[in-house]
């Protein structure tokens, strides 16, 4: 039995249960959540991470090779880095090099449960043996899918959506930004040359088996993402939207934990219906989004327009965020840029979840060490107390309770016995 | 006759009619909202630089010595970074050093208009000279306020709304944070000794006068803004705001232009009430915010805290960006602080402009470009092409026309030619 038929059979265990304490939700809310699909839990080494309604907002770091960047140390230390900045789960999406290699050097290194896009793997070898990804076979795609499962990858992006019924929408339509996503573009290019149905959508219960077997929790991918702000919202993404939707449920139904990913580009005042309408369509399963980027026209800040739109995606309903670093759009991440997209990430998170749930504590401790111009105290109410310590302690100030912004004039030292402090 | 005088009797000029062209609004709107308070425009040695209503959302930058850093030659680069990072206008806010050299060289060394806080070198005049501010005298205030606008500031941020009514609101409410306005403080603390109505407030005409004598734009000051979440839309905020909405009437009435600013720190689900409080208030004068940060606990990350509040707030209404550094909170800003706020600020600035007046046109040209995977046109189309082409160029693909993210397996390549091109 899957952990999911297990839970909804009514089972608790010791390890679940401390997650709910931790996350301050009732553990009845809980376990009734994982059973009807609004909560998923994985884990690889470390502690369960559980994702979906109620929760703190969770943060994803991507990483992995590509074909003109192969560098197995450095997608490690980049699997650190973003584990080390506090990200709650990895994916490991090289396209470049040898696959499993770095695959199994990446779920090595770290604790936090680890997920993959598998059709890659299927595609490039399809290439580096056919030249091509249209001789791409069911068998390789599948292959793909259990070799991964057996190496302890937690949670797969697999772009089931992908089937005649996008296809036809988004052929129908047409597009301003093309076709951004990978797997979606091996998808359609492979539908079109072999006029055949996506088998992950074909053999959806074949691929359940296989996810089953091996407690692998289904991402369903957003191969019809929008790649820019005029295709955000558009009728092939809400076509993919609707079938991931309807799969999630089978999924559940076959014992499989399930999540619905978003994109991508989305003009700020359409993330708020972007976000209920797969809360609605889904039943409230978590929704993983990337960014969403909020303006196509600042590469090399791509961790701020992402942030932007995370902290109003997360405040109204999204549960996990992937993150975006400053290279996207220009090139693979560099470890620095890692660290960058998790910590705006990381803000955007917490920013949605003080609106979400009210998760204030933080920022009041943070305020009253602030207007006790207490420094050592601020740093622990810090996001990242490293970096803030590191650009006090680069200017330091006259005095030990200032810092050289206002030096002596500091505004809260000026008028700290005068005004009634409250909290 | 003042501009604004001139404007009332129907006064038209090229110069502003230049900007209503650039600014794409009809000249008679232009000049309509210059009439009606919802508009101001200032300019130093460039172009007019105008603010207020339908018009592109601007960032200011705000520069200045600490008495804990004093270095002229920072300070003038600052300057200059911030104006060629793309900053509308400046703020020199020096309270550390020469006061009137700093201001004189930044003056020379930048062509947009320049802002100030005289309230800070009568100030610090009197700290220096009787060794507190409280015994500053009023002459100290409007001499100081007489010699900023001789030199030519061209906006003037002065805290006349802290008066007895907020006073009083604020003793009889108390704080989580305390406050942390500069100019506030100092007022509250000299109102509070002296047992005496502010000045800036008592005498406001005469502080028109002057302001009216040089031309310059008074800025209504946030003197009570919030220095914490928890203190986001509080009384005595909301006591200023009238007051200085108020005023900012009085002000356009004796044909001085006038700006109301807005905090400081504001949880996102609060932005879009606090702006149109600040529109229903003030009759749609132009709104000048400092951010809004959105959350207290990311210090060393200010820029992107503020970038998230300001890209809301533009969106519903905000005019007039201040931009926040990294170093917020931490320590005095150095030049390469002023550029990642600055660059935070405009993508703010931008997105709120997508919104509020549809400006999708560059986002438009970058996802054609994009699609044509075409990379000089695509630099043509960020808010910063220098650093794109930076990160790009730091990661070379082995293709001209793909990078290093994906390299051979773009998928904007891969289906091309197959998906119907919008736009």
């Amino acid at each position: 039995m899957t952990l999911l038929e297990e839970v909804k059979r009514g089972a608790k265990t010791e390890e679940l249960s401390k997650v709910a304490k931790k996350e301050k939700i009732p553990e009845d809310t809980f376990y009734r959540r994982i059973a009807s699909g609004k909560i998923v839990v994985m884990r690889h080494r470390g502690d369960y991470v559980a994702i979906g309604k109620g929760l703190r907002t969770k943060v994803n770091c991507s990483i992995g090779s590509s074909p003109d960047l192969v560098d197995i140390d450095m997608e490690v230390k980049k699997a650190i880095t973003g584990v080390e900045s506090g990200a709650d789960s990895l994916m490991e999406l090289s396209t470049g090099g040898d696959l499993d290699e770095i695959r199994r050097r990446v779920l090595d290194a770290v604790d936090v449960p680890v997920g993959s896009v598998p059709l890659y793997q299927a595609a490039i070898n399809s290439i580096r043996k056919n030249g091509s990804i249209l001789h791409m076979t069911e068998d390789d795609i599948f292959n793909s899918v259990k070799r991964h499962a057996k190496d302890g990858i937690r949670f797969m992006a697999i772009h089931c959506g992908i089937n005649k019924l996008t296809y036809d929408r988004v052929m129908n339509q047409g597009r301003y930004g093309g076709i951004v996503s990978r797997g979606g573009a091996f998808l359609l290019s492979w539908i079109d040359f072999n006029e055949t149905e996506n088998p992950l959508y074909a053999n959806f219960d074949y691929l359940l088996e296989i996810l089953k077997e091996h407690e692998v929790v289904l991402s369903l991918g957003n191969g019809m993402r929008a790649g820019c702000i005029h295709d955000s919202l558009d009728r092939a993404q809400t076509m993919e939207l609707i079938v991931n939707c309807e799969l999630a449920d089978r999924a559940n139904e076959a014992g499989v934990q399930a999540i619905v990913e978003g994109p991508g580009h989305i003009p700020i005042n359409e993330i708020e219906a972007f976000v209920k309408l797969q809360k609605r369509l889904s039943g409230e399963k978590p929704f993983y989004v990337l960014g969403p980027i909020t303006t196509d026209v600042a590469p090399g800040y791509d961790h701020i327009t992402s942030a932007i739109g995370s902290a109003i995606g997360s405040s109204v309903g999204v549960d996990f965020i992937c993150y975006v670093t400053p290279a996207e759009h220009l090139a693979l991440p560099y470890p620095e840029d890692v660290k960058e997209g998790v910590m705006a990430s990381r803000i955007a998170a917490h920013i949605g979840d003080m609106i979400k749930y009210d998760r204030r504590d933080q920022d009041l401790g943070m305020a009253k060490a602030r207007r006790e111009v207490n420094w050592k105290e601020q740093f622990k109410f810090c996001l990242d107390p490293k970096r803030a310590e590191e650009i006090r302690g680069s200017r330091p100030s006259e005095f030990d309770d200032t810092c050289a912004m206002c030096g002596e004039y500091c505004a809260l030292k000026l008028l700290k016995t005068k005004v009634k402090l409250l909290g």
